[in-house]
Order: C-alpha cells, then structure tokens, then sequence
C-alpha cells in the first residue's frame, strides 16, 4: 500500500490502460524503475481535500512543483522537476493503488464509462495535436494506425478538420472510419500536404512526413522512440518546415469530450486482463500490431 | 556567352562570393552540372526592361515560373519548377556573364560597395532567421561562427534583439563581437534558451541546439547537409520543441540593411582570387574554418 504524502490522493485503480511508452521503460528506456502505467480511472479512497473523496477520476501525469520558472509561467507540463506518474519518479497506477497529487485529479461524469475514461491521457495528448497545428492550416494527413495514430485521427476530425488517416492495417483503419474519419493504405500526394501528423511510431516515420508535407507546411511529431533515426533533414530547410513536438494535452478537455460523446475510444480495446496477469496484459501489448490492452484492478460489475 | 531568353538579364558579373554550399554541390550534392555561384553583384548589359540597362544588380536566387499554386500563394520561393541560380537548372555566378530573370533582379545603391552587394543573398538568408522565430521569443543563441552564423547573429542584432553567438574559433567570434555581438566558446545554460539558431553546418549541431533549447522553444534550422544525422529527436516532443526549416531571404530587405550600414559583411571575407583562379578560390573555400573567398571578375578599381 502506497504511503500518501500531504496533498496526495490515493486512488483505488479500476481499469487502467498499456500504452507503448510502458513498453519502451520496461525495455529500460529513461532507466525508469518502480511501477508502470499512466492510463487509468479510478477511485479516490483517502485525501487531504475532502472535496475528492470517493470520486471517479482520471489524473494528469505530470506532477508539477508549482515552484520554478516554469510553473510560474503555467507551463506545469514542462517543470524540470516534475515527476511523472509511472515514468519519472513516480510509481504508476498498473497497481491496486496509486497516489496522485491533488492538483494532478480530473472528476470523472457518471456519462463517462470506465473504458471510455481509461484513455482520458492519451485522448488528451491527442487533443493536443489540435493546439499544435496552425489556425487554418487546412486539410491534415495523420501517418500510422496505431493507437496514437487512431486516436488523432479520430480527435482531429472531431475537432472538425478535414483529416486522412494512413495506415498499414485495414481492420484498424476500419475503426477510424466508423468513425467518420477518411483512410487510406498509402499516399501518393507528396509534397501536397499542409499539415501531416506523424504518429507512426517508427523512426522513420518523420522521414515519411518530410515528404508528403508541403513548403512551409507543418509536421506534428508525436513518435518518441529510444533510437536515434537517420533522418535526413535537409528537405525541412529545403522547404522550410515546421516540424512541433506535441506530448501531452488537457485531461479536463479530453474528459468533456468523452462526455459529450465526440469521441468514443472504447472500440480500440483488444484485449483485458484482471491484475493478477499484468504480465501477460504487458506481452499481449508487445504484440506487432496490438491495439490497447487494458487491465482491470477492480472486477467488472 | 550565355545566351538571353525572353525577360531575362545579362549580367556582367563583378564580384562573386563562394558559398559552402557551392562545396557540397561541387561534390556532386543534388547532382548539380554546370556553372556554380549564386552569390553576385554585377552590372546588367543587356535585358528587354530597358529600366534595368546598366543598372548594379544582385539578384533572388530562386526563379520561379510564375503560374502554379505556389506562385499564385506568393511563395515564388518554393516554386516547385522554379529553377535555382548555380543550384538547380541554372548556370551560375562564378562566370564573367550570368543570366538573371528580370523579376529576380534587385537595384544596388551606391551607398553599397561591391563588397558589400556580393553578401546580399546570404544576408538575406541570415535576415529570414528573424521572420522564422516567434514573436517576443526572448534571448536567441546562434550555434556555429562560420559564415552563416557571423552574418545570423549580425542580423539578428541588427534587429535589436538579444543574441549570443556560440562557436569555436576566437579569431571568427571577434568579427561579430566588433559588431557588437555577445559571443562565447561554450554555452552551459542547458534548457535555458527560448530561442536557438542551428547554423553550425555540422550534422550533429542540432543535437546542441537541441540541449540549449528550453521547453516549447523554437530552434531555427539553418544547416543543410548531405549526409543524414543520427540525432535523438525525442527532446522534441518531450519538450514540444518546434523546428523551424530557413532558407532564402528578401533580397531588398538586405540591400536596404546594407544600404543603411545596419550591417556591414566586409569583415568576412578572407581572400580575393581573379576568375581565371576560380579553382583555386574554391580549394581555398573547402580549408577548414576558412570565411569568404570571393571571386573577382572585374578587377577592382
């Protein structure tokens, strides 16, 4: 059992969600040790702002210091000495439990179903995309059908923007289409694109952007990974692009837009495992191709 | 001879600087044949616009056609058929005669010696840094202190704001220091800076950059290279860092900056060669560290 420090909530974990970074720090990325998981609903069970007690909640995973420069400017995303809920210096909700400080709780609406709130953080990174591209920029490609690449197609086109999502899987892009979301196995437009979001998580994947992005264009990078990628940038001087990294977003944005029904992620879960087989959730998880693998601490009702 | 089209200018060509990027074509870079140089001043001797008969000429680089979708945006600059003066599908500068399309060619005042004018199309590159960082950026560092870097962090201060240049040669850092340039050998202030040039011409100098720049800082690309670099790029999207791709400039805007005596280039140049030693100005080019090496076509006066 966690041991709660002042400010802190601890929160009864109920389902919570595998995403590909806890793959890449059990793979010893950031050399992070301690407890994985970042995704995640649950319930708060103790706390010193009685006002949480026993809501549902979804959680930032950025634990600000609300002291330095950085908080003081608001930008409590970017805190040099931020931990990070299971994935800098601080334990994870792949647990029974798990503490969150206070300031960090997003409540949860009745409307909102556990499975819809697993992906309140990366709904809200995929939101964040939405910020990162210029006002206008006109019609936008999403590369990479995988969870990330999913999700932003599906939170851009919400956002009412004209949005292609390519990918490799037909069975996934069949999901974004469900979705109202225009797909496609390849693109052929090079050099056509105004803005192109590479989330395929490879890292080639920007070399792929690079082209199909037109002059002046912009590229939002959401694929971090270990390696380095021999990238050749020249084309982002050639053509003088833009390339913004987008990492994480508003989980109180991501909340109402799964409340209001917007967006619906619920269809991007493959699989479920009860805690006790955390193990093998994480292995399912590594699987090529796999979607989300959640794992549910409490039994279903 | 070169032989005029409709529209277009003989130039008598009277001073001529050689570029790095001169060097890399000459080592077969883009697949360029033909006459290298794109950096001039001269003097017009034939064209069908009799305003320009005469007239001292520098000249936009990029000619573009004037009719597709680019062109109708304004951005003759990335032009996709646009041809490109010593670079792409045009002869070049380091000749006794160049040709120039008309709408290309930009009037020298006499306020601006011919030393000067042979810096315009690099200073207009260098002034383009400025169009590429947000507003209100802050502090900007200027990584490398060859060519490119010098003229940036002159520009840069010649536009008020505050920058620090960063290279490694003490010789080069006080060209710019007499131009009233703050310089160093070596930054420490990791994270600190809200706003990073990348003009070192060195493949892994975005990978400084990269460490300079604070969160949600811009880093303004300068370096072209062949080969591709092997750089992290996830500092990117951890600290949602934003790229910015520079390239060409406003030639008039770097007329009037030279007219103005805002910035005065003349300190770069390190050796004169007459054209009948071109071959030897460009080995004198590719020494290492070695500044401008201009090429005189005309003997001086």
């Amino acid at each position: 059992m966690p041991r709660r420090s002042a400010a802190e909530a601890l929160v009864r974990v109920r389902l919570a969600g595998i995403c590909d970074t806890d793959l890449q720090l059990a793979a010893g990325y950031m050399g992070f040790r301690g407890v994985l998981g970042h995704e995640f609903v649950g319930q708060v069970v103790e706390c010193d702002d009685r006002s949480w007690l026993h809501a549902r909640v979804v959680a930032d995973i950025n634990a600000a210091c609300g002291a330095c420069d950085a908080c003081a400017r608001g930008d409590r995303h970017h805190c040099p000495s931020r931990t990070v809920l299971g994935i800098a210096g601080r334990d994870g909700c792949l647990a029974e439990y798990t503490l969150v400080p206070e300031p960090c709780l997003v409540r949860v609406p009745d409307a909102v179903s556990d499975d819809a709130a697993a992906f309140a953080e990366p709904l809200a990174a995929a939101l964040h995309v939405v910020d990162c591209l210029p006002p206008g920029a006109g019609d936008i490609l999403v590369l990479g059908d995988g969870k990330l690449g999913l999700l932003t197609a599906m939170a851009v086109h919400a956002g009412g923007r004209n949005v292609k999502l390519v990918g490799h899987h037909e069975s996934k892009l069949a999901i974004a289409r469900a979705a109202g979301v225009d797909t496609a196995l390849r693109e052929d437009r090079d050099g056509w694109w105004p803005a192109v979001v590479e989330a395929t998580g490879h890292p080639m994947g920007l070399a792929d952007a690079l082209r199909a992005c037109r002059p002046r264009g912009t590229i939002v990078l959401k694929t971090t990974v270990a390696a380095p990628a021999a990238v050749d940038l020249s084309p982002v001087v050639i053509h003088e692009l833009q390339i913004v990294g987008s990492r994480c977003g508003d989980l109180e944005l991501a909340v109402r837009s799964l409340a209001t029904g917007a967006i619906d992620p619920a269809a991007l879960i493959e699989a479920r495992y009860p805690l006790q087989q955390a193990d093998r959730a994480l292995q399912h998880a590594q699987r090529k191709g796999a979607l989300k693998i959640v794992v549910e601490v409490e039994p279903r009702a």
